[in-house]
């Protein structure tokens, strides 16, 4: 049975994240529907990141096994054609046996967009996330730097049962232009809710209501009673998953 | 009695274009119900572009005698409180009595995005035209250098009662980013459609099927008749006004 993946981009708002839910527009029901006219799906569907409710990706993976009715280099077009347009394969190809887009992934890199102060700009509004007043960048770089490394992120993630929140970041770095932020963070995994409470975190130090240190202590307790904000979705995108 | 002046982005997806329309969302129905708050107006509200249903902008200008409740240095702040998101005033200011939008212009700057070919990006959809297959960019360069300076534009926009279809082009450029073009034109004014028809006439001759020869040939006849496409709007952007 052939396997194949393919790379998505999806705008999150309309959606109630990646993963099926019954009665309720996900990317993966939709994607499901499509593939559905033009493959015999034969495995579940496997996604890279399971994107909660309002998160955008530039380059989700998934794969599955099946059958095409269709020849692979044409797929991106067929399914394009009957997917709404807040969604777009990117790229399809036929992948080996033992490649699954979730357990083959070595990492995945986010990124978390930040306007501070000035005027919104209504092209942003969807993908923005809107802080009043300044930030100090450079206390926010500071504390984000003590994030990379091998870490157990239980004060900056919801905590799922029976899961493990170490994670190991590879690369961690703030981007400013103008008013513009943009946190980007590149891990083996990210934990549930993880970058949208470490960039919550982020926000404090920014603001001068926590330091440098006081992020990396609270990083190192794993308690979560700290109080900073857990940032909405519609700031967070999935840009990439990297594979071997 | 005080004059002032406002600079405008919006996403015009949502709107039946900037002029007002009993029982129809427009931009100047939104923007004088906020500024009704805030402000007394004595005047009407003046616009340097009328733009149509779907069209965007980045720096409309607008202006209006009245007195404000509060510091000119706030209205912006107040404005984008009580305005939808997909309107922001980015700037006011208090100009000279004489001063007036719409007649003080000395140029307006519109551009119009298309993608060729390729995968579309659910970010994109809103504001970008999205035609298949390649473009020839150089014809479409030299087609679109014709259209630069004094012309009777009747061929490329749709005719309004006992106006002159006469324009100035000041410039006009193609620039091309891999799959993604932006058609920008200054002139000291625009015809009704005219950018949109401009738009349309020049993939005829990026499709091959009109020679650069002959787009300039059908500018400068006047014939409306030709059969290019008129672009949907949703691809055009007011970038710019300028005054003296």
């Amino acid at each position: 049975m052939p396997n194949y993946m393919m790379v998505l981009e999806y705008d999150g708002t309309a959606y109630h994240g990646f993963q099926k839910q019954p009665g309720l527009p996900t990317i993966q029901g939709a994607l499901e529907g499509a593939l559905s006219r033009v493959a015999g799906m034969e495995s579940p569907l496997y996604a890279a990141g399971r994107t909660d409710a309002g998160v955008h990706a530039r380059g989700q993976v998934v794969s599955f096994h099946g059958r095409l009715k269709i020849p692979c280099a044409r797929l991106a077009q067929a399914l394009n054609a009957l997917l709404p347009p807040d969604i777009a394969v990117k790229e399809c190809a036929e992948v080996d046996d033992g490649f699954n887009a979730r357990r083959s992934a070595l990492a995945r890199e986010y990124a978390y967009h930040v306007q501070c102060g000035g005027q919104p700009s209504p092209f942003d509004r969807r993908y923005v996330f809107r802080c009043r007043g300044g930030l100090d960048v450079e206390a926010m770089r500071e504390a984000l730097g003590a994030a990379v490394g091998v870490h157990d992120f239980a004060a900056f993630c919801r905590r799922e049962e029976g899961k493990s929140t170490v994670r190991d970041v590879y690369e961690a770095e703030l981007e400013a232009v103008g008013e513009k932020l943009r946190i980007r963070v590149k891990a083996n995994a990210f934990a549930w809710m993880m970058m949208r409470m470490l960039c919550g975190a982020l926000l404090e130090v920014g603001r001068g209501k926590w330091t440098p240190d006081r992020f990396r202590d609270i990083l190192e307790s794993g308690e979560s009673s700290h109080g900073a904000q857990t940032l909405p979705p519609h700031g967070l995108f999935l840009e990439r998953v990297y594979y071997p």
